[in-house]
Parts: structure tokens; C-alpha cells; sequence
């Protein structure tokens, strides 16, 4: 199998992350936090090890700030519903995923507060006029996405950071498709809180994530016990612990731990470019393809995603007839509705591709052979 | 090290367990419901037999209504919060964890429902006239454990479920400590909801945990992508999606598969007695030691954990003695100020001892006499 769906999650991990896991089962197997014994004491070790990388991966606000999460949508929902002041406006752009539209949806729904969706433009200086354009006086939350994870968008977050501080709105980044694969400095450009998978970019097991918190305090999400604190009927008010309820996935941590160290050695940079000349090479062939329409970022500069349609076919078929020819896509519309109207790919959806560092020449090459002869049969 | 902390996590997790999540990085490596490929729709297979064997083994109310989540502080927020309805009373015993206590106290806290606490009883129809006694027109939801964390007591589940239904009052289960160490029949009791860790009694890894539910509809608690409904700003209606948003623990699925296949295999019975011998002979050699106050459960029937201090000492004093004795307990409160109210040790906490099947006479023999040490030179 051609695996070309690392967007959802990044496979094969790699062996050193199969391998802190495993380890984790016998040299980390006690609860973290929870217990003063010897193997509770190293297991949150390891624990702190890893929120100690990410906090440096990320140039965060300090090890005590990277809250683990089960996913980035819990990551999400945390600090959206964490930092929400009733009454207020929250603005998210118009490539946010599911995770962020329904959260502040459910805020509109129940009539806690209001959002409004920007369009991207088709440069920077377009994106900021219509990122200030839906700002006001409530305006006290934005979302972002670091990358759009159906057509591959980079938002200009740095930029953005600067507008949304200037107009006193805390900036909440998804980063589910950008964390581990472009650069995100959280001291740097201002961001509020990080939100990130640790299955994906960061090359960790699925049920990892992460929240990395900066010069903002959101209330708890999930509450219960904190291994702190124990007497009280309220969450302690320290983090990460006050976040972070219920025992930690610690094996889950220790392979993200692992991932991260494999990011920090080769430089997100040396990622970015290997997938980023995958796809411009994928762009070219495919848009000589009769029939096949190319969805390249708005901007015209292609990342790591990439995303098409042969003729008039409904993605998932496509999909499926490249799963059939040993070719693992994702079709359909990638929980990103907001996106697809953008686009007006709400019908179709898109095929997309996202390569991984492991991503071969003639991996491509084979996918293009069978996408030509997708569309030729499509027009016998 | 001799592991007697199970209660916190088990330890060692079981081969077959490991090697399921080893297997998993490999077998099952792509993200389940997010794609039509064949390893997509392999691992959503894996994932989907995890949840049969569960509703098999607690007897559920379908395949469809067993939710994963990250623990079981997890599942109980999820199904409190998704239960409650505003205005209403709540009925918790004093036994409950702070995964349920502060979770009914901060919904008290913002004016959203209010809640009481019934004390268990010396015997099953005290604590059932107790748990009446609370219950008012108002009253909606109880949250009951199945086995106290501290103690080892075991509620009468199923006669307090009776009295439940009777009196229309919805019931969630904590299986924390129960789940796979005592029956739990979510169809024959008429559970409405049962929250449990996939790390403890049933011996997966940790970031694993399940809420099974059972005539009833709790409202999401997280939003995001759930790989259904991609086109709609609202969580899908369907279970289990509805409650499962974002990137599932597919390798600690895998692994708490392979633990609930080992449970299934020895039944509960087998696990509970054998633990049940070593809390027994434990209690009996610990009360012949001078100044030690063994704490069994309050009807005198010793479970499966069992809690003592020695004299004044601070529970947390003694279980850093133990612990460089090689011994790994968990002093200190456990995450319960309820039950330790209760029993009137709020000040020193308890030292809790909780046995696995792989617990031996000899480890408990170690155990007694570090303690009678630990005795001695307190009086010297």
C-alpha cells in the first residue's frame, strides 16, 4: 500500500516511536502524579520530559504551560470553551475544521456567544484586510488554522498575530496539520494557545495532543481528579494539572516524546521541503491530466497538501478506486465544510493527498498512472 | 519493585496487551472513519470488534452505544454533563471520586443543578433507605461507584438501580475500580450509563476508557470531526460519533481489546476472588500489629483494596518508607475528600493496597513485615 494519507495520521511511525511506547509498558507503567513510589515518581519524569520538548519545539511559555491532551479537538474545545467570555464575538477563518466550526457553533447555538467567518484572500495583505474587516468591538477570541487541511493553505500567522494583539483578541491556533511540519513560535508571533495532535506532524500515536498555553489562563473543560490538590471540591488552580483530569496517556506521551525528539533532530524545515517538492511535482503532473481539476492553496503557493477531482466523479470514488490500486487518499469532505463552500467543492468534495517524509518518486508515479487511467475510463 | 497500586493503574500490563498496541502501529496504522481505504476500514474493524467485546462483557445496550474515551473522568463528564437537566437535583454517594464530586460541584457552582450526598450504610438496606432518603421530585441523575477507590466498598448496584427507576431517576455507574474486577450488567440493572478506565481491572493501557450507555441520550460534551456528517455545523445524532469527536486511541484500543479478552476469558469471578484472599489475609495479619488501624470496607466485607495507617504517621510518610523498601502503595487521599470525610480521615489520608492476580503470598509477606518495621520504630 502507497500511504498517502498522513493529514488524517502519519504512518508508519517511526520504529523509535513504536519503541518508546513499548518501553513505556515496563519502565513507565505507573500513574503519573498519582503515587510517590519509585515508578510513579520516573513515569512523571518521562511525562515532563516530553511537555519540556514540545515547550521548546513550540518556544512556548514555560514546561508547566503544555497541557496533554487525547487529540487536537480536545486541545480545541478546551481552549475555545476555556477562554470564551459570555456575550463576546470570536472570528475563525473560513478554512477551519469541524473541530473549531461546530465548537463555536455549539457557543452561537446555545447564545453564549456570536462568531463570524473571514475569507482567506489571494495574498497576504488581502487575508489581513478581511481578517481586521470582521473584528470588533466584542471581538475577544480568533481561531486559525495554522495550514488548511484540505487544500494545504499556509495563513500568514505571525502577521495575523500582530493585527489580532493590536485589536486586544486572543489568538488561538489549530495546528493540526501545521505543528511539526512549519514553523510555529508561540513567544515569538504572540500566539495565545497551541493546540496540536500528537499523531500527525509530531509523528506520535494517535490518541496523543497537546495545549500549549502563553500570558492566558482557560478555565477547565473537563474536571475531576488532578493527582492534586485532593481535598479540594475545585481544580487546582496550577497547570497543566488543572487541564489535565483523569490518568495521562502515558504510553501514548512517551512516543510522542519520541516523535518530537525525530522533528527537533531533522528541523521542521527539512520536512516542509521534502513534502512541499512531492507535491509541487504531484500539482504539475496532474494539471496535464484531461480532466482533472487541481485545487492549489488560493494564494497559488503549494504546501504539503494538495487536493483534485477527476471530472465530475465524486471523490470518494475516486478513493476508492485508488484504495482498490493499492493507494491510500482520503476523499469525501475532510470534516471541513466551511472550506469546501469557500472553494465550491460542497458537491464533490476534493481527493487529497498529503505525502510524508517517506513519500517516493515513484510512489507519485504510480498514483499519477492510475489517476490517467481514472480518467481516461471516465471518458470512454 | 513489588506493584501494589493497581488501583491507580494495573501492573504489569498482560503480553497479549503490548504486543496488541505493537501490532496495531503496524496492522491498524490509519485513522478509523476517515477514509474509504482498506486500512482505514481495517482499523475502524479492530476498533468496532473492541467495542463488541465490551458491550458483550457488561451486557450493553448495543455495539453502537459503546463511546471511547481518553479515561474514565472522561466518560463521566461526558455523561453527567450530557445528562443533566437544568434545574435539577443530583444524588451522589459519599463515596464518589472527585471525577464525579467536582464535577456536580462546579455545575452547582454556576447555578446549573444542585446536588446531595447520601452516606452508605452497615448494611445494604441502611445504605438503600440512605440513597431514598435523598432522592426528591427534582432528583433526575445519581452517580454511583460501583467499588470505592479508598475503601474497597461495593455499592448494591443493582438494588439502587431499582430504586432508581422507580423513582425515574437515571443512573450512571463510576466503574473506576469495578470494571472488570465485579459483575457490572448494564442490561439486566438497568444502568443508564457506565463510565469505565480501560486501565485498571480491565487491564489496557493508559489514555483508554469507555462510557457504555443505555436508554438514554446524552448531549455531546466535546464537539469537532467525526469523520460523519462532515457538511453539518452540529455533531451527528448517532452514536457512538456523536460522543466521539476527533482521532480515537486506535493503538490503546487495540491494546484494552486484548485486556478485555483476558478478562472475558478468566471472568471477574476469578480475578475478585483471588484478590479478595490476599485483601483478607492482608487485613487479618495487619490488625495483629501494634498501631496499625486497618480501615475495611464499612459493612465489614473486605473487597478487592484495602487502606490502614500506622498510628499518627501521615499516610503519604508510610508509603515513602514502603517505597524505599521496594514497595509501590499510594498514600494520601486518593482524589476522594468525600469518603475520607466520611471515615473521619481527612488528616492522615490512608495507605491503600491494591492486589493484582499477579499478587503473591510472599510479596504480602514483604509487605507485613516492612510495616511491622515501620510500627516498631514509631514506638522506639
Amino acid at each position: 500500500m502507497i500511504y498517502l494519507d498522513n493529514a488524517a495520521t502519519s504512518f508508519p511511525k517511526p520504529r523509535a516511536v513504536v519503541n518508546a511506547v513499548t518501553e513505556a509498558f515496563y519502565e513507565y507503567g505507573a500513574n503519573p502524579g498519582r503515587g510517590g513510589h519509585e515508578m510513579s515518581v520516573n513515569t512523571a519524569g518521562a511525562v515532563f520530559a516530553a511537555r519540556q520538548k514540545l515547550d521548546d519545539l513550540f518556544n512556548g511559555g514555560g514546561v508547566e504551560k503544555v497541557c496533554f491532551t487525547s487529540n487536537c479537538t480536545q486541545a480545541l474545545n478546551i481552549a475555545v470553551n476555556g477562554l470564551v467570555e459570555k456575550g463576546s464575538h470570536i472570528v475563525i477563518s473560513c478554512l477551519e475544521h469541524n473541530s473549531v466550526y461546530r465548537t463555536v457553533y455549539r457557543l452561537k447555538e446555545v447564545g453564549y456567544a456570536d462568531f463570524s467567518v473571514f475569507n482567506i484572500g489571494r495574498d497576504e495583505v488581502e487575508t489581513l484586510k478581511n481578517f481586521r474587516k470582521v473584528l470588533n468591538k466584542r471581538t475577544k477570541l480568533c481561531v486559525l488554522t495554522a495550514v488548511s487541511n484540505v487544500f494545504g493553505d499556509i495563513l500568514p500567522l505571525k502577521e495575523m498575530c500582530d493585527v489580532a494583539r493590536q485589536n486586544g483578541v486572543t489568538v488561538i491556533v489549530d495546528g493540526a496539520q501545521g505543528a511539526g511540519i512549519i514553523p510555529l513560535d508561540i513567544s515569538g508571533w504572540g500566539i495565545n494557545c497551541l493546540c496540536a495532535p500528537g499523531h500527525k506532524g509530531l509523528l506520535g500515536p494517535m490518541g496523543t495532543g497537546c495545549l500549549l498555553i502563553n500570558g492566558v489562563s482557560p478555565r477547565p473543560f473537563e474536571v475531576g481528579g488532578t493527582g492534586t490538590m485532593s481535598m479540594s471540591a475545585s481544580q487546582p488552580s496550577q497547570y497543566p494539572e488543572r487541564l489535565e483530569s483523569g490518568t495521562l496517556n502515558v504510553p501514548g506521551i512517551c512516543g510522542l516524546s519520541a516523535g518530537t525528539d525525530i522533528v527537533k533532530e531533522n528541523g521542521t524545515k527539512k520536512f516542509f521541503e521534502y513534502e512541499n517538492n512531492v507535491c509541487r511535482y504531484l500539482a504539475g503532473e496532474l494539471q496535464n491530466i484531461d480532466g482533472v481539476c487541481v485545487y492549489v492553496p488560493f494564494n497559488g503557493a503549494i504546501g504539503t497538501i494538495l487536493s483534485f477531482n477527476i471530472s465530475d466523479m465524486h471523490s470518494e470514488s475516486v478513493a476508492l478506486e485508488l484504495s482498490r490500486g493499492g493507494i491510500a487518499v482520503r476523499g469525501g469532505f475532510h470534516c471541513s465544510p466551511l472550506a469546501h463552500k469557500f472553494r465550491g467543492t460542497e458537491k464533490q468534495g476534493v481527493v487529497r493527498i498529503s505525502p510524508s517524509f517517506e513519500t517516493t518518486e515513484k510512489d507519485i508515479n504510480i498514483l499519477l498512472n492510475l489517476v490517467r487511467k481514472i480518467a481516461i475510463k471516465k471518458y470512454i
